[in-house]
């Protein structure tokens, strides 16, 4: 198994995704509030890039929410902001939630081709690790069009469990995200002091939310997405 | 003093230097053999994306010698190749230089904007930090397209070396880099076992090459871009 990694959304465009598993990770925090509304018994999440085009899907949808977020904060008028731990079962159970964040759903709509799309976050890496076939292509989707720490380690950790199932050849930031989590991984928050991201959520009050996003392999939902909708696989 | 690192030298393209110290490093071996021969006294250093362009202006040039490479192989045709050892004073002292690389070249030229260019590799690190001003964008060169590790280990380097002058603030990015070049300074033949461009000129026989790359601050000349040319700062 081949595997490379892609530091941000933006780097994804324009690359043929052909042959590839692609996993993109957003791990604060849309992978893992989708990864978190699927496990919880959302029917679908339907990732969308705007604002407007959340509402406007909204009004032709029948037992939607919106959710996600602008700045990290809820956006007006939606009915969940980008919180995991809003997406409690007794909200989003048999639900269709329209979401639409400021990285992750973009990189899941940049994604082109690919033979399959999942998204992994700390809380599934086992999963989607286990599920993962052909060569991996993992997109990590960075902040504001920059490589976010926070994703590489995540990304560090799924190379990690992939590299223990199978024999893989890794390209040179797989490989440098590799040893960063195998080093970090008895203390994923203190290897994410500096991360820009981490400390504007926190900044911001968001600590619950970032220590839920740090939990690794508690869930086995793994999100696909598929002709615009994501699904538990 | 701010540090951010671009992984490749396409994402450096359309962003706007303004303000900014950028730093080009492409180790193996561009930047390299950019720095050896204005160390050996080059005159000049000419950078050009294509052998088309290189051969035009050669033929205009008096007192000019052509080098570079095209998978890792001296140019049909050109004088010398892209091994820093063939840039010895005796060849290279009074010479304008006209260069041609897959990689490094073009980093150069996707610089736009900046303050300052200078180029950097770990035989001059210390002298292009001691003489960054600005905030500091490095740009790594990378190879085919992808982060390439032996760059990203010399950031790393140069954001240590860095940190020992001034108060700096850094991005995910860099933090990574830094962290790696902390844990391999030991080491740096042994970091860069896994790195696909290490391993390629490697296989090709380069092993006298890639010791010379690694060596660390052993010049003291900082290369300048400005106005298409390369200088001794």
């Amino acid at each position: 198994m081949r595997i490379s990694v892609i530091p941000t959304a933006q780097q994804a465009q324009g690359i043929n995704f052909s042959g590839q598993t692609a996993v993109v990770i957003d791990v604060l925090r849309a992978t893992t509030v989708i990864t978190t509304a699927l496990d919880n018994g959302a029917h679908e999440v339907i990732p969308m890039k705007t604002v407007e085009e959340a509402q406007s899907l909204y009004a032709t949808c029948d037992n939607a929410l919106r959710g996600g977020e602008r700045n990290a904060l809820k956006i007006e008028g939606f009915d969940l902001g980008n919180s995991p731990l809003e997406y409690k079962k007794k909200t989003v159970e048999g639900k269709t939630l329209i979401l639409t964040t400021t990285n992750g759903t973009n990189a899941i709509h940049n994604v082109q081709g690919a033979d399959e799309v999942v998204l992994a976050c700390f809380r599934n890496a086992e999963s989607v690790a286990c599920s993962a076939r052909n060569d991996v292509t993992v997109v990590c989707a960075g902040t504001e069009g920059r490589f976010s720490l926070d994703d590489g380690l995540c990304a560090g950790m799924l190379i990690e469990l992939l590299k223990q199932q199978t024999e893989v050849e890794i390209d040179d930031f797989g490989l440098l995200l590799n040893r960063f989590y195998n080093e970090s991984k008895n203390n994923l928050f203190g290897a994410l002091s500096g991360c820009y991201h981490l400390k504007r959520l926190f900044a911001l009050g968001f600590y619950d939310d970032i220590k839920f996003c740090l939990e690794t392999n508690c869930v086995q939902t793994v999100p696909v997405f598929q002709a615009g909708r994501i699904t538990a696989k």
